[in-house]
């Protein structure tokens, strides 16, 4: 992987850079969507592709080594061609999933027992084990295994959690350095900062993070709770301390506005359920606000879902037919709501990597962020 | 609404023909995709129209009746426009939903009263409303109120229930000419013959239904629960009465055999939810046969789903995939397995009209029945 820094803006810390995978370039600032057991919800690749341009598609390690499971993907070739998804993808590490998700886990330095959400079957994640899980699904880039703490987090607990973490690194990037990539494609591993909202932490730890020396680090822990201005703070810290020349992403995060105050942070990559999974709930998001279709304002509204939009369904639909979908619990509402915040999303994450190229980037935030808030 | 009748087929009934409606022509045979609430569940219009080339889709008047209302449909201008398909549409009349899905509902004379299975509210359609309610979503083919009555059936009540659809036929066709089309296109209206299994009922309701001389006709009250011979042996005495210069439409037909078998007895239009709600869970209807993808045998399947098939998603994916999406519940499944059926289906006619304009239908239709039946 290489990571080729084209402009930072004068007047805030946001940058604009090219990312080289073998999987073809990204060009961050850039969102993710989600794409947890191999698909994006409701969403084709073909659209994925030629209707909204991911760039780069998120797997979830804990359901993936659930379903379909390791060996098939290994058989398949890795995830790339299990799902036919030819460009990049990234995979967190799995242990997310496991703190949200199972009831029964025990965290101990080995690693982390779980049972499965799906049939209660017993597990184990260790450093080891998500890496080598992440060789076999054959994402681009692959997450260190850590301990995402919740909020709030008491001081010492953060601590003790982070300095796990770091330990969990070591052996992450042991056992990444000693293995080989399985399908003939380069694979890169991101470290990921934690310490919950304590300041203190959040420096040490990206301090830590970057003595490693990876391709590119990754700020977790944040978007669990927490207010916006703590999480800003925090990612700004961090910001200041992870190296200049490395892509940075920020796990997890989140509402539009959080997108662009954290670009202006110097953060590069974002992945967030939030357009897939508001969408299917009915909420669209749109460069004059949030729109909930479910009102019964929208009930007789036959203009275009966005009529500023250039996607094939936000011109084709109207919102009333889109709100009748949603109400009716239609599965083609999921679709077309999805696939409209995915683009609007990529659409917010282009722009600003246009506006950061062409110095207008702090204006046009500020202005921005005045729009998406509001409720329509 | 024209009809021409291109060539009858040597070897057996089949013909194939052209339907002209304002919003375009429809190649005959043809099966119809249902777009219950007003639209094909899992399936974007652009994909109907690009990928499957789908040439007229069905609305249910009792689902949209309820949901968006009319209202809504008579301000979007019609269900054209408010789900942006511009092909022809066919209405079912409402009867055959008020029947099946409501629990508190009463026949009479004058039309049934029911209860919504949304929100318990009471309504009645009579054949006059059925017109109205029809006229407003403004479909290209209206179908007669009729009563479909259950399998199995007493005779005695499935003949005055006969009777009475040919009185409501009758209410129906005065409303229907002595009202006019609201969208500025045209619209026309097919009655129904009814009779359950009973030879001289049905030859009495078939003689009945073309004493009217509408532009075309339906068969309703098959696919019920009745051995399929049962159905082609009312099909074939229905068809050996009703006009030959009028489109046929055997409603709620069936699975791929059927549509063949009744192709083969004067048969020419379709529909049936089957390879939507099937699709849904995992039922894959191919040339070759069937496919329950949710079987372990596909597990670690790589093929395309079907190899033989144009259609993208056919090509994209493999079988070992759509299983891993059907069994983790993802959308993408749903998407995936019901737009290939449905690409099946309007594959099946459309190779049907080709045979039988070259002439090889009656060969290529005794072939073909045995390998659609095999479970692969």
């Amino acid at each position: 992987m290489k990571f080729r820094l084209e402009v930072t803006d004068k007047l805030s810390k946001a940058r604009a850079g090219e990312i080289e995978t073998d999987h073809g370039t990204i060009k961050t600032p850039i969102f993710m969507p989600v794409g947890t057991a191999g698909s994006v919800k409701a969403v084709h690749q073909r659209e994925l592709r030629e209707d909204i341009n991911a760039q780069i598609i998120l797997g979830n390690t804990y359901h993936l080594y659930l379903r379909p499971g390791l060996n098939t993907l290994e058989q398949a070739g890795g995830l790339h061609k299990f799902n036919g998804w030819d460009r990049p993808i990234l995979t967190d590490s799995g242990g997310y999933q496991v703190y949200s998700l199972t009831e029964v886990r025990k965290i101990k330095e080995e690693g982390v027992t779980f049972r499965s959400h799906i049939d209660g079957s017993k597990h184990l994640f260790t450093p080891e084990a998500a890496i080598d899980i992440q060789r076999t699904i054959g994402a681009d880039i692959m997450m260190a295994f850590d301990e995402c703490t919740p909020y709030p987090c008491e001081y010492n607990y953060a601590r003790k959690s982070m300095e796990m973490t770091h330990r969990w690194l070591k052996r992450c990037c042991e056992r990444f350095d000693t293995t080989e990539a399985k399908y003939g494609y380069s694979q890169t591993l991101f470290p990921i900062v934690q310490g919950s909202v304590y300041k203190d932490l959040r420096m040490k730890s990206a301090e830590v993070i970057a003595s490693f020396g990876r391709e590119g680090n990754a700020i977790g822990g944040l978007s669990v709770g927490e207010p916006a201005e703590e999480m800003y703070a925090m990612t700004e810290l961090v910001c200041n301390i992870l190296p200049h020349d490395r892509p940075r992403y920020l796990m997890g995060v989140g509402t539009p506005v959080n997108i662009l105050e954290n670009i202006a942070l110097g953060v590069d990559m974002f992945d967030c359920v939030m357009p897939t999974r508001n969408a299917r709930n009915g909420m669209l998001f749109t460069r004059n606000g949030i729109i909930n279709i479910r009102n019964e304002k929208w009930k007789n509204d036959f203009s275009p879902i966005d009529p500023e939009s250039d996607l094939f369904s936000d011109l084709q639909y109207s919102k009333a037919y889109l709100r009748h979908l949603v109400t009716a619990k239609e599965i083609l509402g999921a679709q077309i709501a999805s696939i409209h915040n995915l683009h609007f999303y990529l659409w917010l994450v282009t722009q600003a990597r246009e506006k950061i190229i062409s110095g207008e980037f702090y204006e046009w935030k500020n202005k921005m962020i005045k729009q998406l808030s509001q409720r329509l």
